[in-house]
């Protein structure tokens, strides 16, 4: 039986007593009906806490598609995935949005070190869209530097010939780990360039990596076109400070070999779209998405199966409560967010092209835990608005509104139709333990962090599907 | 070189540039030198961040100790532990304070069900504190309740000679987990009794527990002093969905064999205390604490492992960083917590024999996962106190100061010397997943989130230490 957004008395006597009454007094003055949104945010969550479907649909997602990166045969079979996990939520309408993307593959690799007296082989992983060897051996000396700084100092005849070993490490004090990530990551992206610029024949990295561990971590690397694209790869952190101590002492070689090379053509994919359609201002949509892309590595688990599964989730939740939103709800799996970006820029230019009229997207992909706040990205009266709700989210453990963070996905949107944007912002503890990983498997991922990320998006959607922005 | 407190400048440029001076401008009205707190706070987080021995202890203990029920010789290895480690992180004064504890033996233990035509064995745990069957074979019928309603509900009749499944389910919908563990609870400790008294042989529950998986949880259970000790096992989630769906179709069998049972002879135990003299009010004495002793199974990692060390960690951190804080601070390991709470009261009872002054005591054992908030028992001027510091932790992600949480073992001193008690709020989520299970291991502990915590208890110390609660 369908369940109207109000009708919810029947909730109190179980709300009341679960939470006390001191949500309800909190809000009084923030706003019109608190009671009622608090109620309503309490049934969202019961809902989603007791009847989830994140947590199965991950299981499914990662054990029969498994990584999948953008243009593979994998990417093609999560798309069949979510579609049918789309339907089985009940969306109204499911349809695939086309997108050509490009293809890395990676073929086979390895890395051998020697530190002493013979070769070793290394655990490493090369840099998403970096170029191999065409599968011959490269060896050469390894140069060590801790930052740009040391190697922009460094004479070109140092460099000429060798291997670099960009040994960063990743900043432990930061409390948010993204910050963290955002200051170690320009080695990923811009090392590669940096030293073949010198005459440097390859790179080694450290790996953007928070973990006590040895996974190392992949990710998207850049070439600048002018310069000779050479070998770049990553290592984890032990074998990183291993590394290190080896270079402090002597002279280090590398033997490296690897067949990775992006594809000469794009290959045709698709975003998967499933919408709710609003009772009042239909015309008005509402965008929540995680993508369906990963690495080439690991299960893509919190990276971002976690986001399409929460995505998916709202669109049950809504259904199963019988709850009509007042404004389309769109949840979307963007295709290839990892390496081109290419889903959200389809999702972008198609809603310009059919004058739609967006009134939030929102992005949940910075992993499957539990959830602290929710990013913000539109005017300072939005802001404020969303923040006056902030003593209903308070049960729910999202305290944080003060981050501007939206997703890569849905940057096309909010810069070229002005769309307001807003980011789940989960605790970032063991994000960069696992990303980009083969570590990132649905192990790593507690049900219940996962299922209170949904709770939060569903109840953002549905504040916002109610009282608007403005 | 020592640093005092407040000689922190050389730390500002260091902190602007990474959190920006918003922390500084926030907390303007509630205090009287929040720039020199905030980079305090900064610095310790620093500090701990960067060079905690958190990890390496847990491991130690979790690796060479493992799990160590009081009363065991691997309880005396913990304490031989803890007397090390307290020492190694610099406390000036380290010592043993005796507590005679119980010991809860186990020994085997086995539970084959007959849900067809044959047994199987399935994964079982004799409750703590529980009498088993001396090692005899115990074969009965199982009658399944829900709950103490249906089972008050049940004829004597029903019950005599049957084995009574308890089968209430922990409660998904609460977000914080502790709420539902305190709802659940009451069928681990009660139902051996309730089912004795109407004349059954022996009880199974499902564990409290939120786990997909089919760890049975143990945990302590209270016989009534006049009614037979019958004993009692918990099964895991997955194999109390299995015995539900059999006993709803028809008639199950039970075979259970236990050997555990109490001691009947107390054993000399001990806490471990280690101490830093206060400089200017050294007679006023500040406690943090988590307890060495675990149920037996699992490797007692978050419960309390965590607690431990991130309790040495405040004394490391201090001494490292040369802080000599006004009050004397101590780091107390207690014993027994889990079946008598022997340490704690040794520690309330010397504290008034020696007529010491507390300023609070604070416990962590909750969790080693990433910290949300601080609970307190105080009074309502105490706690707007702390409150009014709140801006100074929110950096750190710590939000929450609504809950009246302390902790088992500074519960006696709060009530024999009216000392306010608080308490780390982790995160709650993954807890009862894990807590008294096989599963409680070093491995399900995030160095990132077990630092966290120590960083935030050794801010709040810093802070209590400096500014007092009156």
């Amino acid at each position: 039986m369908p369940v109207s957004i109000l009708d919810c008395a029947h909730f109190y006597y179980f709300y009341k007593m679960k939470q006390g009454i001191l949500t309800v007094l909190a809000i009084g003055l923030a706003y019109s009906s608190p009671a009622q949104d608090s109620l309503m945010f309490r049934k969202i969550s019961n809902e989603i806490m007791l009847h989830s479907t994140c947590y199965e649909n991950l299981r499914v997602l990662c054990k029969t598609v498994g990584h999948r990166i953008s243009g593979s045969p994998a990417a093609a079979k999560a798309v069949t995935w979510g579609e049918k996990a789309m339907k089985a939520a009940g969306a109204e309408k499911v349809w695939l949005q086309a997108a050509d993307v490009p293809y890395w593959y990676r073929g086979k690799e390895s890395l051998y070190l020697k530190t002493g007296k013979e070769y070793k082989k290394v655990d490493a992983l090369s840099l998403g869209n970096s170029e191999g060897t065409c599968g011959k051996l490269l060896e050469a000396p390894i140069i060590m530097v801790h930052n740009f700084d040391e190697f922009k100092a460094l004479p070109e005849s140092a460099v000429k010939g060798k291997i670099v070993f960009f040994n960063y490490r990743f900043r432990q004090d930061f409390i948010f780990t993204f910050e963290g990530y955002g200051d170690a990551v320009k080695y990923r992206g811009g090392s590669p360039s940096a030293a073949a610029a010198k005459g440097a024949v390859g790179v080694i990295i450290r790996s953007m990596s928070t973990g006590t561990d040895d996974f190392p971590h992949t990710g998207g690397t850049h070439y600048v076109d002018s310069i000779k694209k050479i070998p770049a790869m990553a290592l984890g952190n032990t074998t990183s400070d291993m590394l290190e101590q080896a270079c402090q002492k002597g002279k280090v070689m590398a033997k490296l070999t690897s067949e990775c090379h992006m594809m000469p053509d794009a290959v045709h994919s698709y975003n998967v779209i499933g919408e709710i359609k609003g009772t009042e201002t239909p015309e008005r949509i509402i965008t929540i998405g995680g993508h369906l892309d990963s690495w080439d590595v690991g299960e893509g688990a919190h990276d971002d199966g976690a986001g399409c599964v929460q995505s998916i989730e709202v669109i049950r939740a809504f259904k199963a409560m019988g709850l009509k939103p007042k404004c389309t709800i769109r949840a979307v799996l963007f295709m290839n967010e990892e390496n081109g970006q290419k889903g959200g820029q389809a999702y972008a230019d198609s809603a310009m092209a059919h004058h739609e009229n967006h009134v939030i997207a929102i992005e949940t992909d910075a992993g499957g835990f539990t959830p602290r706040g929710i990013g913000l990205v539109m005017s300072q009266a939005q802001k404020d608005k969303i923040t006056s709700y902030k003593n209903l989210f308070l049960p729910y453990g999202v305290y944080d509104f003060s981050r501007e963070e939206g997703g890569s996905d849905i940057d096309p949107i909010g810069k070229k139709l002005k769309v307001p944007l807003a980011g789940l912002v989960p605790d970032s503890q063991r994000y960069f333990d696992l990303h980009h990983t083969n570590n990132d498997v649905f192990e790593r991922v507690n049900h219940r962090e996962l299922n209170l990320g949904a709770v939060v998006m569903a109840q953002f959607i549905y504040l916002v599907s109610e009282q608007g922005l403005d």
